[in-house]
């Protein structure tokens, strides 16, 4: 039996400000780290993050708000990372205390830039936590519905079932529903690649591709991730289930993903650099392209990747989106 | 090797006059029925159908038009039917001329109300068409796609491969692919049920549920298509092909789909009737419901499939849509 735990989530974005939301249903504290510490004293007054999902007002009683990364993660059995990846090995870096003996939950999409490895295998090789002490929370989940308590379901990954279980539980509510899977690599994998194809299917509208297009691309999506996830970690995994399929498909056909907002830029003509400075950030994707078609290039048996590829020819490759989508479409049914 | 084989397209709506549009690319005539006369009229003059597709024009000296659907068949080889299910056996009672010896195709998704069948096993069962004869073209594909030339991917099915490939050769040009498959009972079941997760995704979106609630509705309708396809005719089948998942998210995140329109007028709260009342026409998906519901009890083998039990209950049974879906969001996952 577990016993009580308490959590800490870091990130003061929208997907750690909805998991506080949710945490807080079942939780009579939750530490929360961030580091702006101007949002803290903003959310201490105004009950509310100054900077996403504003509609949210917490119960700033049950909050342990800190700017200090190593006070909330000493105080807590259960971190939740909801960083960006892109920024995780920069906050590791400040650890004074040790992750020696907590409980490492990634609700992080994709890779680490320095590391070249998802969020879960960083912990493991480069700070040292066993598997059993490592999870993944994972969608379909827009953090924007959370805050308005649109039901959603969340599956949540750890090789110790007791674990998944534990954290499941304390996220359920009316509106969560939660299931568990031993899956951690798998479910981390399609989260990183749902991201590329969401480019894809960015890049794809933006050159002019219609909908009778995007159901095709996605049905070869899935398939290609299906492929990908296999090679990576084989074991009896249903790709249709909701942690990959609905996953994608959540992204694939938002028209709010960063992702595909990207893409769609490229499509339309921005070059890649350009479409990174009007966004004024980085998509999670562009990072993940690079990494996946690296890695499947290590994969002792080869594996088709018509998707990957293209996105990595446009992003990478200096290639025009247009002819390779236009070859794309000559690999795909 | 199949000699040259006139064409006649047999329905005067959208979906028709898409595939005449595709047709004329490869062929140099082609036969078109459609009932009503004044918009032969019409076309002859102004050169587009004036309900459908208007954007389409047409090389009328390539159409071989005509009210009168004996006249039709009589001169092809290959008939197409894109004439709504509901209507099909009413056109098909005027028949003087035989089938015998005639290639069908069904361009039809959805039940004959009058057999309950499937329009290939109507036209197996009610008209002596061996399976060899018999065929199906199937999405995902919106019409009005077609009309802008915007990339679209075909699958035709057909027990004889060799007539399989003849069609999908004369629908393809550069903006239409074509693949071929022998699963002609699979597709076919499939275009029928993904019109009922239309109909779900509708009565969702109608009772508030947001994007994060479809992404898990099309994840369990997918897994719920592959259970029931499997028990009507278990071959080796990708569930994730674009004739399958690719056509069930084209209609289920299409919001022009009228299937998902008259689920949505349910969620929001207007009866069955008066929703078909509003919408002047029946939903392809209504009948689907039954259909699909009535036998699914034939099986001797059960099999799950909580969404289109929910979608029977609230059409057929009387009950409350928000019960409904309530309880069934207990049964995804």
């Amino acid at each position: 039996m577990i016993q009580t735990m308490k959590f800490a989530v870091l990130g003061g974005g929208s997907w750690a400000t909805a998991i506080v939301k949710m945490l807080l249903v079942n939780q009579e504290k939750v530490g929360w780290y961030m580091r702006n510490s101007d949002a803290i004293g903003f959310l201490k007054i105004q009950k509310h993050n100054p900077n996403y999902l504003t509609s949210v007002t917490f119960d700033t009683d049950k909050l342990e708000l800190t700017d200090d990364i190593n006070t909330a993660i000493e105080k807590a059995d259960i971190l939740i990372f909801a960083i960006p990846s892109a920024f995780l090995e920069t906050e590791l870096q400040k650890l004074t205390v040790s992750l020696k003996d907590k409980i490492v939950f990634s609700a992080i999409k994709g890779i680490v830039p320095e590391s070249g490895l998802i969020v879960g295998e960083h912990f493991h090789e480069k700070y040292d936590i066993p598997f059993k002490n490592i999870g993944v929370i994972t969608g379909p989940c827009h953090a924007e519905e959370v805050a308005l308590e649109r039901l959603s379901y969340l599956t949540i990954a750890c090789a110790d079932q007791e674990k998944a279980q534990y954290v499941a539980d304390n996220l359920a509510s009316s509106y969560i529903k939660t299931k568990i899977t031993k899956d951690i690599i798998g479910t981390e994998y399609a989260a990183m690649l749902k991201n590329i194809y969401a480019i894809a299917a960015g890049i794809a509208h933006g050159l002019g591709y219609g909908d009778n297009f995007q159901s095709v691309l996605m049905s070869n999506a899935i398939r290609e991730m299906k492929r990908f996830t296999k090679r990576i970690h084989k074991i009896d995994r249903n790709i249709n289930d909701s942690a990959y399929l609905g996953d994608l498909l959540v992204t694939g056909y938002s028209t709010f993903s960063r992702n595909r907002m990207f893409g769609n830029m490229i499509g339309k003509g921005y070059t890649v650099k350009s479409a990174q400075m009007e966004m004024r950030m980085v998509a999670e994707g562009y990072y993940a392209a690079e990494s996946a078609y690296k890695l499947k290039a290590t994969f002792k048996k080869k594996v088709k990747t018509p998707i990957i590829d293209a996105v990595h020819a446009v992003l990478y490759e200096g290639k025009d989106a247009k002819k390779v989508f236009k070859a794309l479409t000559e690999k795909l049914d």
